[in-house]
């Protein structure tokens, strides 16, 4: 049966990918309590890196917020897997926190984040709003151009 | 009525600003649980950064130190929000990460985020002692010198 | 009397050392409900840093697994002591955040988290699989290699 999260997905033409597999000895998400903490993902579709290199110098803003909305689609594609295939269980989005490619004289973070909030915002309405903190990082895994890690409230 | 906290802040001389708006799609704060988890805040004082650059570099690391505190005072400001006013009902800060503009070369992180940490302290008295990490960042949002996102418990 | 993972670090060689001191002015850990938040933790030995530098200019991807390996004992230790003594308590651990010191170029992060991931793994066996994020940081505290911040849940 589709859930209210699943239809909206499919109102926004977002098909969640299989959930990637973790890029080293650890797994893709834990659940304590309520929480359910999600391990940093990657602009990545089917084990590939799609965005790569410093947002700013090889990646306009726009490439960076491409970047981060595709991580946040690799976030609930690991927070479906969490629920049993059930996001409708997703009661809040509570924390995102993204690092971006970057050099030391960029400014744009909270743009470039915008690309993963704003689709959190789209899929769950109000519950989508949540915390953040936006960095630049001096490198990333596999050079991806943004990492974003997530933690939910289920119900 | 003034809590015990206002009383506190008013001995040490401090006056908590109006809570800064987001810098992007994102909410200051959101609770789950008795844990309150504030957006990482940035040196700013009525919407302008007070501290720009490179901690090591533009700026020594007592200016650092005076961003960290403007951050953790900043983090005080959302944290009476999502208290309804009454920080009495900060049981504990828990966690800080801060995040520090940086050269490859620079070392003395956990100095500049004294400047936030002492604060704390100061304010809460033993509760106020909490978990930290801090870490160098190639950037921070709006060229800030450093950025402090904050995690309290609430009764 | 020695409980199920005392003997699994006896097993493995391990020695788990005194906690260290906090860098700066915060504590080592705070528990809030059954969640354990750990200070970020360097790959130091009786107080002095093992592993300086950047992982890939100064140091090889290999030693950077090792000074990932100490912190990870090095939050061990300070989880041991949050036990009181009894790491048996120790129900998941939950995540890790691990900042590798490293160069624009560099993409082996995960491998290098590795050396704490898979020792938690040998630690604890299945509970010691958690969630994870991988990032380059461009300084790290006293010049570290990589530093590590950990969340456990207790029962």
């Amino acid at each position: 049966m589709q859930g209210k999260i699943d239809k909206r997905l499919v109102q926004l033409g977002i098909t969640l990918p299989q959930p990637a597999a973790p890029a080293g000895a650890y797994v893709p998400f834990v659940l304590t309590g309520k929480l359910l903490v999600v391990a940093g993902q990657l602009p990545m579709v089917d084990g590939v890196i799609e965005h790569h290199g410093r947002v700013g110098v090889e990646l306009s803003v726009e490439e960076g917020m491409a970047a981060a909305r595709l991580c946040a689609i690799n976030l609930l594609a690991q927070a479906r897997d969490a629920c049993d295939g059930d996001l409708d269980r997703v009661r809040r989005v509570v924390r995102l926190a993204g690092f971006v490619h970057a050099e030391p004289a960029f400014t744009e973070h909270p743009k470039v984040l915008n690309g993963a909030s704003e689709l959190m915002v789209d899929v769950f309405g109000p519950p989508g709003r949540h915390a953040r903190i936006a960095v630049g990082a001096a490198s990333l895994p596999l050079g991806a151009a943004v990492e974003i890690e997530g933690m939910f409230e289920l119900s």
